[in-house]
């Protein structure tokens, strides 16, 4: 996993239980266009807003993280030790202090130690090296079981592109614009607008489309640096060339959303909800969002039961005009309604292998429309229980 | 539990596995006033749509609920089997068909066996007798762990009046005008507008303000029969009757859904979540509504750990308008936030005690306005996911 123009390393800071690696930095060999995409909780922590705050100008060339804890709700203490540390990197690396972007995802509300971080840092700085990326996307783990990455390869007016992205992220997932921690690399060159462009393109196909729990965090962040070091010619608008990179974009955000759904705390079960015959996008996209974060579908999943009757009842307070007579589910290929009535226990029996057998679709048709959207979930297990009633302690 | 003029008998028809009581008959003895409130749920089980539309004339004499099966999702034939199972109940009693009201709850798509329940009435009405309250109430439960019931007593027009009544729930309870299965008796002299007035006016402080998973039911039905059987002159329009018979009302009725929360799936901890100062109605409910549905506040409750951080970051993504350095969160009268800060650990081992020592409240101040509003509800446990991944199984 190696893109031109940008080096990563990670090491042990003393935040998590463990001693187990706990700080990222990932930097540009140079100044590279810079987009960011962050959570619209209306509480934001503060490296959120230190970050809005430096990308505004769409240049960046490090970026400090560290997993354990996610300086929200610390205030302006919060905001000071999110800026030190952030100094400290560019004293380090030789770099102006604003092109330091910092990202944190943990516990929410204890103050987050820097000094702990800022003695890590030499070590850090140290271990900078092209093909530190994997290394990195474990360092950011919180309670995910395993590292998230993705990376493609494409071709800009005739020079060979690379993309990679990193992703972590397990509980408290209902992005809303953004979510968790996502860090993308290109050496494709392209206008900082456009990378931003890309960026919003893609949230609807990913983070934008998955769920675990309905919680969305304070810490919600994707960031997507830009090397040029392809040297194609520098992307400024729309055109062929942002198409291309654009797929990619979308391509390694898929991926990384996947990877976090599937990853989703206790999940044993990944599915898919997709509505088709909508009357509305929007009545699409909240019938597909109610299934997905019914408790009672969740668990229904957890236990393999082709529980359809909770998926009818979750249609019914979803907002989506339909004619219950007239809706039909099927798991993967199987119907299992037809005319909004069970097609009886051989199907069930059948639709229960598909959900045995790895990641399914539930396709639910309303026939009320032709409007279709999708989301992306997992089942509740008792682990996400056990995961999140001992999350501190 | 005695209410002059009403009758109550339980048995077994076979509808629940275990062959315990799951039918349940509650008869005036002469036609009664009557009123019901029914889940807004676009998916309406049968014997919802049934008594729906035998309400409208506003008089009622008998309820034949069934537990074990919901009779949702089964189509005409479905209310088929609800028309002919209450037609044979009007049969036995000698009374007109369109007086009895079915209710069910259970599996949802199932066909609802009336050959059992039409075999089982002939027992049921013999067993017709004015203490059979508690017996009916405990014949109703599903995965209810214990029967709900509440009664009071007042005085209307220097005559006394009693009003009981029964109610099941713990799983897919998020109800909305209404929840699950409740049902009202008095012998208070009413109009069926004032009944119905009452209803409406008693849902926000009792059945519309508890959660347990944010699932509405496709069954969900309140009904409240008067006998008349007091004497007092009929109420027909606002005055001191209609309050002394509204606060009866009311404090059956939140009682009774509190005891539905407190018996919610798995739940070991009961809690308020109250919200103070927000700049609209619509935002305090919004803000306790979110915060009471969090799966991570939930899971936190459970594992007994002040985890105020992920209560912020319910509130932060509730629609509600705040400054998060405003927000005061306190468990019980212990302050564990202020100015969106923490109060430190000590603060939160004393806020811990509040929740190890039974129901508590969450008591959060926005100081965006000066609006408030509440939810009741239960913690999750890894019996939640237990109850309902086995559910069908």
């Amino acid at each position: 996993m190696i893109v031109p123009g940008f080096k990563f390393a990670a090491t042990a800071a003393g935040l998590k239980k463990l001693g187990v690696a706990d700080l990222a930095l990932l930097v540009a060999d140079t100044p590279a266009a810079a987009a960011g995409v962050f959570t619209r909780n209306r509480v934001k922590a503060a490296p959120v807003l230190l970050s809005q705050e430096r990308l505004r100008k769409g240049t960046a060339q490090a970026i400090l993280v560290n997993a354990g804890n996610a300086n929200a709700c610390t205030g302006l203490q919060g905001l000071d030790t999110a800026r030190e540390t952030c100094r400290q990197v560019a004293e380090l690396l030789k770099i102006p202090e604003s092109l330091v972007l910092p990202a944190s995802t943990g516990v929410i509300g204890t103050p987050l130690p820097g000094d702990r971080i800022i003695q890590a840092l030499p070590q850090l700085v140290a271990g900078l090296t092209p093909d530190g990326l994997g290394e990195a996307a474990r360092a950011i783990m919180t309670t995910d079981t395993r590292p998230k990455a993705s990376l493609v390869k494409g071709t800009l007016d005739g020079r060979e592109f690379t993309l990679a992205g990193i992703a972590k992220g397990s509980g408290m997932i209902h992005p809303d614009m953004a979510t968790l921690l996502v860090f993308l690399f290109t050496d494709a060159a392209a206008s900082p607008g456009i990378l931003k462009k890309l960026l919003r393109q893609a949230l609807p196909v990913s983070f934008n489309r998955i769920t675990v729990d309905g919680d969305t965090s304070t810490n919600d962040t994707i960031l997507l640096l830009a090397s040029g070091r392809a040297e194609n010619p520098p992307i400024k608008g729309e055109g062929e060339a942002m198409t291309t990179l654009g797929k990619a974009v979308n391509q390694v955000m898929g991926e990384l959303s996947l990877q976090v759904v599937s990853d989703g705390e206790g999940a044993r079960h990944v599915y898919r909800v997709a509505i088709m015959g909508a009357a509305t996008p929007a009545e699409a996209k909240k019938a597909a969002q109610t299934v997905a974060l019914s408790p009672l579908v969740k668990t229904a999943m957890a236990g393999e039961d082709v529980n359809w009757g909770r998926i009818m009842a979750a249609l019914g307070r979803s907002g989506a005009r339909f004619d219950p007579e007239g809706v039909e589910i099927a798991f993967g290929e199987q119907p299992v309604v037809q005319n909004g009535r069970g097609t009886g226990p051989e199907a069930e029996a059948l639709a229960q292998q598909i959900i045995k057998s790895g990641p399914f679709t539930v396709a639910i048709n309303l026939h009320a429309g032709d409007c279709a959207d999708y989301y992306d979930t997992c089942d509740y297990t008792e682990d996400y229980i056990r995961i999140n009633a001992d999350y501190r302690s």
